[in-house]
């Protein structure tokens, strides 16, 4: 059995953070938070999203088998309904036996089939990584790079030179380049390493953490790129995983 | 002969109710009001159109033959130029001979020729209905259901079941039910009763009521569905009747 | 060499002037300004913009040969890339042997390949030209009546009886005119004349003047049009010609 209740604002939230990758995923329901693990159809990016308990206003959950319960989601039709509700709160509940999770707003009640977790694609393994640099950045700026680079180019290069942070881009006939300092930036590892990464996974990325204040960026050399960020005012936490791509 | 004057914003509000239902329309204008009633081209949907004599600042008629005058009126089209004007006055005045409409806001002369009246579809008979029940809601609550319920499927029900009006939506996988009891309304009078119908004809209806309040909803059992509301600061009034669907 | 430094609001008021009616376009920068002169591709349309020395923040400019330097510009590329920066500084500068233009915004660097200046149409002569009539008007008055304009006609007759200047475009049912007298006008020359003109040119320079409060149209008898006004609050100036139509 599970029952919640939730700010609309926060829900909306994880489902901007989720669909930034996949539109149908497998959230595990437990004693103490929300968690979901998929990948992309192309299988370049993965999205973990923790969600703890108390970022609930109510949270009831019990099994028989002391287990998780997984339920399968449609997050764009989900997100769909979310976006007509007002800032409620939002009480979610599942009937596991008909498999149908019922979103109340207000008035207004929201019933969908939940999706078979079977027929959809297994859950990840977190590939074992070490990131020798991390760099932490507002959200904004890095929103805002990432809305030019799409003017110019389809890849895009993250790197660091020393003190120095940048995110590069080359068109056929011009190119631009955000650098930052260390002091420009929250936090900065000092380095040598970059890596290219194909632009239409960043932007879409970019889309799902528009409400951080700021993200960490953990980088290697031709290395996956691995975005963290907060969700629900620090009760969840979002991991974007992305392939590199061979210069 | 008819000229008067009248606030742009009535006028577009009067424009907006029409085109919910119909493009092309006849309106009769007399010495104290102007009336129409015309039905879609699918005969599915009718508009009725009230606006008092006292709406207007000035307001001038006269006809030779104690008769009412009939202007053939493409409503887009006004509606199109009065969007561009700003919050002036607006002076209409009609050239019988030329068969022009003449529309004045500031500087701005806007002519347009007439339809033939004897071209356009005939009005319609009011059938003779009687409804059971009355819900008053607010227009807000009404339009937002609306909106939510285009994103689940193709019709929708009303319907009235003790002291509760819901509003229900079901698509393949989903459905949406808005449920509002009797104190969450400004009026309902208790039934037991629904009719289905086609959502496309309730949505453009909607668009045409974003200036009221609160609308009258008058419903029967399998029965055609009456929206009222008041255009012009109550200084006219505007009906929607639709047929409903078999289930 | 030429570097200097500009608001990017003023930068971007020019780049929307040029493009109102060329996309590709030389500029010529000299010791006391940038000029550029330029026709459209069916010949129909000029432009002339110059923006002063004093309109920069910083301004350095040397040349070997005591001649201009000749920049070809992209203009709607970097109209797109200004558009993303904020309201900072621009710092513009030259790399003359590698043709780039190199645009500092902030900690974003933008690189562009300037053009070929031979590549690119040649300046057209100004041609000799005398106005009987001047009309200045408001800019978002003429604006509005072009928008309007839009939505009845694909062409515009621009007039002056005795004391009043017209605005007049007709579609096949309809017709909309703008009459505004002395009075009503910043500056009106007394006249009998009109010119006809493709709306579709004096749609695109209707958005090119957008930041001028108001404008100068300079009128003959089937004469063309030319259109003056100030950009960087009178640090600079644009004037449109448009060729006119045979009635």
């Amino acid at each position: 059995m599970f029952e919640a209740e939730i700010d609309a604002g926060i829900l909306k939230e994880c489902v901007e953070a989720v669909v930034a990758v996949i539109d149908e995923g497998k959230v595990r329901v437990s004693d103490d938070s929300l968690n979901l693990r998929a990948v992309d159809p192309s299988n370049v990016a993965m999205v973990t999203l923790q969600l703890q308990r108390d970022a609930f206003d109510s949270y009831q959950f019990s099994s028989d088998e002391g287990t998780e319960l997984e339920l399968g989601i449609d997050f764009p039709k989900l997100g769909g309904i979310l976006g007509i509700g007002g800032k409620e709160q939002v009480l979610l509940s599942v009937d596991e036996y008909a498999r149908k999770l019922n979103v109340q707003m207000g008035s207004l009640a929201y019933t969908v089939n939940l999706l078979d977790p079977s027929s959809l694609r297994k859950e990840p393994k977190v590939p074992e990584l070490e990131f020798p640099v991390q760099v932490v950045i507002e959200t904004e700026e890095f929103r805002r790079t990432i809305r030019a680079a799409e003017k110019i180019g389809e890849h895009i290069l993250l790197g660091v030179e020393g003190d120095e942070f940048y995110m590069e881009v080359e068109g056929e006939m011009d190119k631009l380049r955000l650098g930052l300092r260390k002091e420009q930036l929250i936090h900065l590892t000092p380095g040598t390493l970059h890596s290219l990464f194909t632009l239409d996974y960043i932007s879409a990325m970019s889309k799902g953490m528009s409400h951080a204040e700021h993200i960490t960026l953990n980088l290697g050399m031709n290395y996956p790129l691995q975005i963290d960020f907060e969700i629900a005012d620090g009760k969840g936490k979002v991991s974007y995983l992305l392939a590199p791509r061979v210069e």
